[in-house]
């Protein structure tokens, strides 16, 4: 059976979801969720699908997950990949998760969204500074923490590289410039060399425009 | 050996980590993190004790963890309190935990600080208004889900549970009041009605007061 994901191109955090899909080689297929139209918070949605009023959420048969990291896991368990090689690493892995959700990706999407998807005269521009700062912070964490290895926890890919890079290799600007980072920079590099890779917007429906027509 | 806990008493992500090695019965001590000296901002913090520059940390033996739900799962792994009954209830506390770091403490605990602890000429106001609101969105998510039930996940306490409240019970204005959430309100007289529970000014060294010195 064809797994679900109802996703949306802009969200990074479904992005994240999506690639452990797509890497993993599980047969897998996105479903819209019309974000900008307000899907999310319709009682529908919050009622049928996610109470929590996020995407992504993934269905397999009986099985309804929701967070991209508890989606990820899922993907993990199933397939053997990118859940690290034992204990150890699977903390570590844990650990980046919690930090991205935190600091790094929750920052960097609501940011994005604030600057790009909001009309120009709603946009706070204190918000905006203010989150800009903390966010780099965030990119200066992770820079150092990349700075002369190739992945962010042992020796491959795991789901810690597939929810960092959650927002960073979306086009529109969110205070975030590879050349300012030269390890991030080199890593995405290598995240999108991966066999199978695709960016976000090729590998989910967008949104934004459905909303816009 | 008695497990150290880097920590501090203002600090809800600490209190997470202090609440579940408290409950557990493991035999634990707090180290004071001294963060209103700015000790996490240090090199020494950063090099020797977290890269990320963040408390807690867990020392036990050559284990070092950071991140509170790594922590707390850590405490469950080791006395199989708090991680759920099967597979789908852990990956439901973990699902709320991620929520949280998103959602909820986050939140709370920036605004917190800014409300609190930043000097009043200081206190961005667009800030602060704008966190507060999504605030609310998330206090409303909480308190849908435990109406009707006693705790996050399954029919005891749990890390979910641990995580959620982490800073529910200062004292501090953070745009919180009891009494506009029921189901949060007799929730957390649920948490602080079990045997061993503690303030996380009770459990942990304050480290405001300690800067102020």
């Amino acid at each position: 059976m064809t797994i679900k994901l109802h996703c949306f191109g802009e969200s990074g955090h479904s992005y994240k979801a999506a690639l452990a899909l797509e890497l993993s080689g599980l047969d897998w297929e996105p479903v819209l969720v019309d974000f900008f139209a307000g899907a999310t918070r319709e009682a529908a949605y919050r009622e049928g699908v996610n109470a929590m009023g996020e995407a992504p959420v993934l269905e397999d048969g009986d099985t309804r997950l929701t967070q991209s990291a508890v989606i990820q896991g899922y993907v993990s368990d199933r397939t053997g990949r990118f859940g690290g090689a034992d204990a150890a690493e699977a903390r570590e892995i844990l650990r980046w998760q919690f930090w991205d959700n935190h600091k790094l990706s929750s920052q960097a999407g609501m940011l994005r969204f604030l600057m790009n998807f909001l009309p120009e005269d709603k946009r706070p521009a204190e918000v905006i500074d203010f989150t800009a700062n903390r966010l780099r912070s965030a990119y200066q964490v992770l820079d150092a923490h990349l700075a002369g290895r190739d992945w962010i926890v042992g020796d491959g890919v795991t789901n810690a590289d597939l929810t960092c890079c959650g927002y960073l290799f979306y086009p529109e600007p969110f205070g975030f410039a590879r050349a300012e980072w030269p390890a991030i920079d080199a890593w995405l590099d290598r995240l999108s060399g991966l066999p199978g890779w695709k960016h976000p917007y090729d590998l989910m429906p967008r949104a934004y425009r459905a909303s816009q027509d």
